[in-house]
């Protein structure tokens, strides 16, 4: 096994083999586990980050990875990628506009350092939570401007998705239809899957990932490459995984309305949904859901 | 609400008001849901990190993230540990050796940027992973050396952690008991747990996150404050959640030889295991789990 086949998974699964053991035995058997392999995002040469994530689908995740941190405001500011396998790891080299770029380059001047996960490398409290503004400005994420009462500024990132309710049917049928869709987890066992769902319940696209909030920027970034707007006007974004604040993040920034999580929410989760007009429901299950902010949305 | 209460929560979880949708009908209730803070850690003055944690066990985490991420090589260079409120999250002010932090500010010098999550910050491949070294620098997290053939160097990163067999049946024990000693998950569904399990079965010691590796974190920092090495001198490592490369990093750098995780490892997670002789244990299940690597550690 050479360093690249070390780190560099060429497949987003592997068969390995493993021992079983099961009352008592011990047997011989094969596994097939997800990969995870760290991507690199670079911008017009510079590096940006670094992810863990199932290589598969790479073109969605730097698109929507760019969209759904501010780096990019639309998908036209992408002009090229290029994928590179190295050793280490796999490189996103996104060719992008020299506005984006510009942005992107002072943004990190003044920040200085080695930083945390968890918030996409923001190191100092002031950075941490990247939201819509409230004045709307539209798709610009900037520092979170947080004032109460929170009055839900919809239309400030309403990228087109209309404000239309949805059925609890049509949760209650994506919810249904979700899991024969997620074929990298059928496999594994290992890995979350983002999909956005029309607004009769019919999943329309799916990603899947290792990493949860890889997961949403892939299908952001598939939904952005779309040309017809049609689908993505009405429906919602289901998620296999938890809603964590980033989970919310990503879709009130991405401009979408309605965010379903088959597991829990978090406190800040719920309340940035509300401030922000996002409507949140959770423990998605068979015949039941909560439905955490923004309840208005939801048609019983 | 002011600006503190919505982004920091003074407790780990919060009540809220909830519409709940089952078999049609529509019912207001109450939903407990676990929190999630920006937790800022900030060495000698300057800021680090950030990370989206659950606000509990806020010393442990401080002291678990500094030596799993390779800041501090000893506990015994912590000084000390302010916990500060803050209006857009929490502060936790760590006072460390002056050579741990000289040689902080010599690795931050050599990166410049905002960065991404999933690698703790990583901005390029060659420094996406943090690794023990082969070369047994005991403790010392330096960049990955990888040459095939990987001869499993356990005494390299051995704090004390016996190398003794475990019985299938202390694993099966441990699966049967954590979940009653999950505290947050059982009130909130939303959070994983990394516990330390003696030999015998016996869940001496667990912490509880909505980030798994935090979880991690706040499990290494308290087993480091123990006095007594007898409470992790034999003994394995068990997580309620997925084996991702993050997490076996983690183990590894702390000295451990087992993990036990109830979901699935990744492919890098099982080929690292293996490189560092961490056994993996995966799909923990009752009557049953896998074993990724490093099986003769397992006693059937």
């Amino acid at each position: 096994m050479n360093k690249s086949a070390f780190i560099v998974a060429d497949s987003p699964l592997s068969e390995v083999n493993v021992k079983r053991w099961r009352d008592g035995k011990l047997t011989d058997a094969k596994d097939k586990i997800a990969e995870e392999t760290p991507i690199a995002l670079i911008y017009n040469g510079v590096s940006h980050a670094v992810m863990l994530a199932t290589p598969q689908d790479l073109e969605d995740f730097a698109l929507g990875f760019s969209l759904s941190e501010g780096i990019l405001q639309d998908k036209s500011e992408l002009y090229d990628i290029e994928i590179v396998a190295q050793e280490q790891g796999i490189e996103l080299r996104l060719d992008v506009a020299t506005e984006a770029f510009v942005k992107l380059k002072e943004r990190r001047r003044n920040l200085v350092g080695r930083t945390g996960c968890g918030l996409c490398g923001a190191e100092s409290l002031e950075q941490a939570l990247r939201l819509p503004s409230l004045e709307c400005n539209k798709t610009d994420v900037m520092q979170a401007n947080i004032h109460a009462p929170y009055e839900p500024a919809l239309e400030c990132f309403n990228r087109g998705a209309s404000l239309e309710t949805i059925k609890a049917a049509s949760i209650q049928k994506a919810f249904h239809a979700i899991q024969a869709k997620q074929a990298l987890q059928q496999a594994t066992g290992a890995t979350h899957a983002c999909a956005w769902v029309h607004a009769d319940g019919e999943i329309a696209m799916l990603r899947e990932d290792v990493g949860r909030h890889n997961a949403m920027d892939k299908l952001i970034g598939a939904l952005a490459k779309q040309t017809s707007k049609q689908l993505y006007e009405n429906g919602f974004v289901l998620t296999s995984s938890r809603a964590s604040v980033e989970m919310v993040q990503k879709v009130a920034v991405a401009g979408y309305h309605l965010l379903a999580a088959i597991s829990a929410p978090t406190g800040l989760a719920v309340r940035i949904a509300e401030a922000y007009g996002v409507t949140l429901v959770g423990f998605l299950r068979a015949q039941q859901f909560v439905i955490y902010t923004q309840d208005n949305r939801i048609e019983t």
